[in-house]
C-alpha cells in the first residue's frame, strides 16, 4: 500500500510500504477513508520535533475495518470506525478512569514501528480498546465525514481544553490560539454552555470560523495588548476559563494573565520551549490553576459523537482544503505557510 | 502598645508603637491573646523577601474585640475572634465566591501602613468581612488556643493544599514538606478521608507529628530518590493528590514527579525562585494539574472550626514552643535554625 513518510524537515514523501496485517490477536486492520494533517505534525515537518528518517506520520483517521484478530470482539470487517490519536488497551486502570493517553500499553500513530494515519491502511493495536464504532450509513454521508474525522483529535482536544479549564454554563471563556484546536475549543465551550467566549486570534478567515463556532468577541492583539483587551472586555477581572491551544511560552503567559482570579487555564497546545511562561508567582497570588495536557480523545468521542451525528456541532468546518494522498506533501506546505488551516485527506 | 517590628534581615525588635484605634466605621480593634511566627515570616527575617525598615510583621492572631466602628454589625467588644491572614471586605464578588484573598479591598497584616499580628493589638479593617467569631468560653480553654490559632493560616493553608490537590476519600496522597503547613496538609488530607498519606520529610521530630496527624508512610529521601520511593510505595503510579508546602523549584519538581497521571499538585508554598521546577512537558504528557496558591483562610475557617472545637483535629500540635512578646526575636532565631517548628506568642 501507499503511505506518508517523513524523511526530514520539509521532506514528506508518499511511498510504497508493506501492507498492514493482523500481527496480534487484538489487532484490527482499518482501510482509511479520511485522514488529515495536524498542526502538531508541522513541528516534525519544520524539524522542531525530531523524527527518524523514514518514519510514518499522521495520527487522525477514520475508515472501514478490513480484518480483525481472534480476540477482537467489538468490531468486524465492514464496520465504520474512527480512531483517537493514541491507541490504548481499554482495560488498564487509566483506560477505565478515562485517561487512555496514560495507558501503559498505549502508543501514538506513526511512532517508530507503527503505522501512521496518513496512509491507505493502518494496523490498529488493541482494536477493542481503541476504536469507536460509527454508524455504517455515515460512511456514505460525505458532509458528515469532516466532523467525524475531527473527533480523532482536534475536536476532542478542544473539548479537553474546555473541560480542564472548567468551562461551565454561563462562564466567561477566553481561547488563546486560532488554529484548528483553538477553534474547536470555542465550539466545545459553546457546546457546554459558556455565556461569553473571547477568541484571541488575528487571522480573519480563522476568527470568522471562531464566530461561527460561537465566539462572542474577537481579540486580535497579542501579548500585553491582548491581556489589556481581555481585561477590558471582562470588567477588569479576566475569564473564568482560558483555553490555551498554542504551546509557546508567550501563549502560556498570555493565558495565565487573562484568567480570572480563582480560574483555570486548560492547556492543550503541545509545550514547545520551557516553563518560562508559567508565571508561578502570579498564579499563586491569584489562585489560577493550570490543567490539561494530551487529550484522552478515546474517552470523549462517545460523548461528542451524537452531537456531530445530529448536526448540533460541526467541527468539520476547520477543514478548508481536501487533498488525495499524492497531495499530502503539498498539504503540509499549505499548512506551514498558513494558506490552509487544516487539510483533510480523502482516499 | 508594644509590637514586633522588622528593621532588616536578622533584625526583629519589640518596640513601642501607637495604639490602634478605629479609623473607619468598618474597623474593629482586637486585643491579641495569641499570635505566632510563620515559616513565611522567615523569608523576611532572612532578607529574601524585601521589607521596609520599621515595618510591622506577623499575620496570624486571635484575640478579644476591644472596640468597633459604627458600621460593624457582627462583632461587639468582648467577642473572642480569630483573624485569617488577610483581611477582606466580605461583600465583593471574590469574597462571595470564597476567594477572599482576591478581594480588591483586601490586605495582608503587617503590610506598610497596617498593624502586624505580632503585637498587643491590631486594627482590623472590614471587621465584618474579616473576623470569625469563636465561642467566648474557648478563650479560657488554654488547650484549645493553639488549634484555634492554627486556623489563622497553617491549618487553612494545609486544607487549601488538600482541596486544590483534589484529595478525596480513599485517595493516595503525598505531602512535600514537613514544616507546619505540610503537617497541617497531612491532617487536612486525613480529615477529608485519604486512605494513604505519604509524608516527605527528613526531620524525625516533624515526621512524628506527621504520623500523629495521619501519615501512613514517611519518605526521608529527597529529589530523585524521593520520587523513586513514592513510586515504589504506589505501585509505580504515584499519588492522586500531591500537596506542595515548600515553594522551591526542587520541591515543585518533586511534587509534579510523584503525582499520578491525571492527578494534581496543590501548591501552597510561597514560590521562591522561578518556574523552572514546573516540568510543563511532563505535566502535559501525564495530565498532571497544578492548582493552589494563597489560601482563602476566611472561607475555610467556618468549615474547620467545629472540628477543632470538638477535638476531631488538633492542628495546634504544630506549635512546639511558646514565648511572650519579648521572646519573639528569639522565636524567629529558633525557627530559622530549626530548633523550633512553629512558635506561638502568648500575650
Amino acid at each position: 500500500m501507499r503511505a506518508t513518510v517523513i524523511h526530514g524537515p520539509d521532506d514528506i514523501r508518499i511511498e510504497e510500504v508493506p501492507d498492514p496485517v493482523v500481527r496480534h490477536p487484538t489487532d484490527a486492520v482499518v482501510r482509511v477513508v479520511n485522514a488529515c494533517i495536524c498542526g502538531s505534525d508541522l513541528w516534525a515537518y519544520r524539524g522542531v520535533a525530531a523524527r527518524t528518517a523514514g518514519q510514518r506520520i499522521g495520527h487522525e483517521f477514520l475508515g472501514v475495518v478490513e480484518a480483525v484478530g481472534a480476540e477482537v470482539h467489538g468490531f468486524r470487517p465492514g464496520d465504520f470506525v474512527v480512531a483517537p490519536f493514541v491507541w490504548s488497551d481499554g482495560t488498564c486502570d487509566f483506560c477505565r478512569e478515562g485517561l487512555h493517553t496514560s495507558c501503559p500499553q498505549g502508543g501514538f500513530w506513526g511512532e517508530v514501528g507503527s503505522d501512521g494515519g496518513q496512509g491507505e491502511a493502518v494496523r490498529v493495536p488493541f482494536a477493542d480498546g481503541t476504536l469507536v464504532q460509527l454508524p455504517k450509513d455515515a460512511a456514505g454521508e460525505e458532509k458528515l465525514l469532516p466532523g467525524l474525522l475531527a473527533l480523532s483529535d482536534v475536536m476532542s482536544t478542544g473539548h479537553h481544553a474546555a473541560v480542564t479549564a472548567g468551562v461551565r454554563p454561563g462562564a466567561t471563556v477566553a481561547v488563546v490560539g486560532d488554529g484548528a484546536v483553538g477553534l474547536c475549543g470555542v465550539l466545545a465551550a459553546r457546546r457546554i454552555g459558556a455565556d461569553r467566549i473571547i477568541a484571541l486570534g488575528r487571522h480573519e478567515d480563522r476568527t470568522a470560523i471562531a464566530r461561527a463556532f460561537g465566539a462572542t468577541d474577537v481579540v486580535a492583539e497579542r501579548g500585553d495588548a491582548a491581556v489589556a483587551a481581555v481585561r477590558e472586555l471582562t470588567g477588569g477581572k479576566g475569564a473564568h476559563a482560558v483555553l490555551e491551544a498554542v504551546g509557546t511560552e508567550e501563549s502560556m503567559r498570555t493565558a495565565i494573565s487573562i484568567a480570572r482570579d480563582g480560574g483555570a487555564v486548560g492547556y492543550v497546545g503541545v509545550p514547545h520551549g520551557g516553563s518560562a511562561g508559567v508565571a508561578i508567582g502570579e498564579m499563586f497570588d491569584r489562585n489560577v490553576s493550570l490543567r490539561g495536557g494530551v487529550a484522552p480523545a478515546r474517552a470523549y468521542i462517545p460523548e461528542l459523537l451524537p452531537d456531530v451525528l445530529s448536526g448540533a456541532i460541526d467541527p468539520g468546518l476547520v477543514f478548508d482544503r481536501t487533498v488525495d494522498l499524492d497531495g499530502v506533501p503539498g498539504g503540509y506546505h499549505a499548512m506551514h505557510t498558513r494558506e490552509a488551516l487544516k487539510v483533510r485527506i480523502a482516499f
